[in-house]
């Protein structure tokens, strides 16, 4: 049996997203955020870092922290959402890291500026928007081309992309002129099991 | 035969790093960031994204950017540099994961603002301090238990750390109170492999 903490976020949806197109059995922890409990010594056990996903396979004791990772390893023990030939995997966690490494943080940074810094300083402001805008502008031509960010393949590179996409659609980052990018979010939004994700443990508010 | 498109930076350090350990031979080919070569049409069908490491493996056709993807493809093609047993082998792609997603954005942020931001903005300098410092720590606790990242054995994932980790000694980002993340620092500096790696194309001066 897989448990699952998590709070309603960008880096949890990846992994509730995930489980339900896999069709896993799994428990839901809640870990709440805004109470601070990814603070508390029980949950600091699970993910020295304190933030939240963290899956834990009670089948074999692996405890995993980092929402790329756990895909990383649904991925590897379903055989399924992945593509399996080298050349289209590789395509696929390629794609997988850009977003783990490269559009999430920027995306969390400007989050904080625009949303939650107390201060509201126009040039860090400015830099996310510019960094998210090219980030954006990478996906969007890739989308151009292929229907999933592997190729023609829906893998848990879209899942990663689309935990923090939804978000940014929530919170009114508009990415309409992202015409491609907006067309697949569409399109993997309409999927059952993702509809699920994004309402586990409950629905995001921005707030 | 593989190519390794790289410049002297945190991120290039990784993977000349790792292929000087693996002994594979390669081309390298110097990417000039402060000239712009990473924004040429050629260099971005290699990359849209217009960023280093890119590796092209000759064999295969496989070409791939960013760092993380990069480590773990040169970890599966050698059969090196990753742990075998699965649950070792999960940690050490988990701690991967936390340095690409988690502590190398966060140093790219410092120093962006501390060092080449036009204006010193006092808010975001201390938010990537105090980031940077809750990654350290969790690194150096995570250290002060095991001789490496993933546990008893080297693996990419202190390869990437030790990438940026480089860096921040290089631009005096002082970490010498994270007592065991030193050590670690200078037991990994003393590889020979290390010692070649960080030197190609050619050392990082900071500037
Ligand atoms: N790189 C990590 C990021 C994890 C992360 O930042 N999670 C957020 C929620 S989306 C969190 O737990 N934040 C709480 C905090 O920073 O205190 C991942 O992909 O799992
Ligand atoms: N997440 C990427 C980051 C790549 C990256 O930012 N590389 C830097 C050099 S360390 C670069 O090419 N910068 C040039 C630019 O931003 O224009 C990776 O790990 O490969």
């Amino acid at each position: 049996m897989i448990t699952l903490y998590t709070d309603s976020s960008p880096n949890g949806f990846k992994i509730t997203i995930a489980l339900e197109e896999l069709g896993l059995t799994y428990h839901l922890r809640h870990v709440n955020i805004d109470q601070g409990e990814n603070r508390s010594p029980a949950f600091l056990r699970l993910n020295p870092h304190g933030r939240i996903p963290v899956l834990v396979d009670e089948s074999n004791g692996i405890t995993l922290f980092e929402s790329a990772a756990i895909l990383l390893y649904l991925a590897d023990i379903s055989g399924q959402l992945l593509p399996v030939e080298p050349a289209k995997r590789w395509e696929a966690i390629q794609w997988l890291m850009f977003h783990a490494a490269s559009v999430g943080p920027v995306m969390g940074q400007r989050v904080h500026f625009e949303l939650f810094a107390a201060d509201k300083i126009p040039q860090a402001i400015s830099r996310y928007r510019r960094l998210m805008d090219e980030a954006f502008t990478t996906l969007d031509n890739r989308l151009a081309e292929h229907p999933y960010l592997a190729g023609d393949e829906y893998s848990i590179a879209d899942i990663a992309q689309f935990g923090w996409t939804h978000i940014a659609q929530v919170i009114d980052f508009d990415f309409s002129t992202y015409k491609h990018l907006s067309a697949w979010y569409q399109r993997i939004g309409a999927r059952p099991a993702v509809q699920r994700g994004i309402a586990l443990p409950t629905r995001a508010t921005g707030a």
